[in-house]
C-alpha cells in the first residue's frame, strides 16, 4: 500500500484538538499518510477558540483524498445549513475509500447525505442535536467510535486520537500503531466500546 | 484569581499536540485563561510536519505572562544553541509565575537556565540528548509529569494533557478540572508517577 492522502476539511471554528489529535498521529508515519488541510480560501482558517490554521489547499481546486476526516466545533452548527459546501462535500468524500469524522464532525457528515443507512455515533453533550440530521442513520450512543464499512465516526473530542490510532492498525496492523503512539507517548483505548461519557 | 494570561511560545518545528493538547484543554475555561500564541514575526510559525499556526504576538511586544508554556518539538534541537532567543526567554519567563513545558521543551528550559535546581522530566526516547542541558537539574526520568516549585515539565506530547489537568486542578480545583476533560471526552492520568513510557 503506497502513501494515502488524507484530506481535513477546515472551516471556521472547527475544535484544535479534533484536528490535531488525529494529525499528530498520522503525521508520525510520514511514509504512510500524506495530510492536507482544505480550506475555503487560501488563507488561515479560526478555530472555535480563534488560533488560526494555514490550509494547504482550496476546495475548489483540492487534492484527490484515500481518506476525508471532518472534525467538530462550534462551526458545525452554520455548516450543516450550509447547502453549496454540504453538496462540495457530498462529491469530493465519494472520492475516498474511508470517510472520516470526529466530535459533531458526524452532523456534518449526516448533513451531506454521507452517513443515510450507516451506524454513527458523535459528542454525547451535543448527541441530541447530531441525531436531528441525515436519513436512517443509525446513531450509537454508547461507543468511543464506530466503523461501518467505510464510514468511521469518532465521539467527541478525544476520542477521535482512539479512533484514529484504530484506523491506522486496521490499515497497517498493530505494530504499526503502536509505534505512532508511543511517539506520542499516548496511551490508546482500543475498545470502541469504551465510553464513560455516554452517561 | 482572575483570568490567567497563558503564553504559548511557538518556533519553527513545534510539535502538534505539545501545543494542542494543553490549549484545548485551556480553551474550556475561556473565563480563567487567556492563550496568546508568540512568534518571532507576525507571520504563521510552522509545526514539525509543516502545517502553520498563526501568532497572536511577537516575542518582542509580548504580553506579561501569568504562565509560560513552552512545547517540544524537532525545533528545539536548534532552539536550544540560539543564546538571544535563550536570553530573552530567560527574561520573559522570569516574569510568570508559572513556568511549564512539554515534552522537548524542557531541554529549552534547561538550556536557558530556567532549570537549575528544579527536578524536571521530559521526552523519554529524548531524554538522554534533554539531560545534557541546564546545570544541576535532577532530571527524573519515570514521572508522566513533574512538579518543583512553580517548575511544570511534562513527559513527551500526551503527557502534556495529563500536566495541563493537573495544572487546573491546582489552581482551580478537581471539579473544574474535570469540567474541562469532560467536555473533551478525555480521560485524564492523574497520578504524576504513571509512565510506561520510561521502561
Amino acid at each position: 500500500m503506497g502513501k494515502q492522502r488524507v484530506s481535513v476539511i477546515l472551516f471556521d471554528g472547527f475544535q484544535l484538538l479534533d484536528v490535531f489529535g488525529p494529525v499528530d498521529l498520522l503525521s508520525c508515519l510520514p511514509d504512510l499518510f500524506e495530510i492536507r488541510f482544505l480550506g475555503p480560501e487560501n488563507a488561515p482558517v479560526a478555530s472555535s477558540p480563534g488560533f488560526a490554521v494555514s490550509v494547504t489547499d482550496r476546495r475548489d481546486a483540492p487534492p484527490d483524498p484515500d481518506i476525508v476526516l471532518v472534525p467538530g466545533g462550534l462551526g458545525t452548527r452554520t455548516l450543516v445549513q450550509d447547502e453549496p459546501f454540504l453538496a462540495w462535500l457530498a462529491d469530493y468524500a465519494s472520492r475516498a475509500s474511508l470517510i472520516t469524522s470526529v466530535c459533531t464532525g458526524s452532523a456534518v457528515l449526516a448533513a451531506a447525505g454521507l452517513l443515510d443507512g450507516y451506524r454513527a455515533t458523535s459528542n454525547k453533550r451535543a448527541f441530541d442535536w447530531v441525531t436531528t440530521h441525515g436519513k436512517s442513520v443509525d446513531w450509537i450512543r454508547q461507543a468511543r467510535w464506530v466503523e461501518d464499512r467505510n464510514r468511521w465516526t469518532s465521539s467527541g473530542v478525544a476520542a477521535g486520537i482512539d479512533m484514529t490510532a484504530a484506523l491506522i492498525r486496521h490499515l497497517h496492523g498493530a505494530e504499526v500503531a503502536k509505534k505512532a503512539s508511543d511517539f506520542l507517548e499516548l496511551e490508546v483505548h482500543p475498545d470502541p466500546a469504551w465510553d464513560p461519557f455516554a452517561r
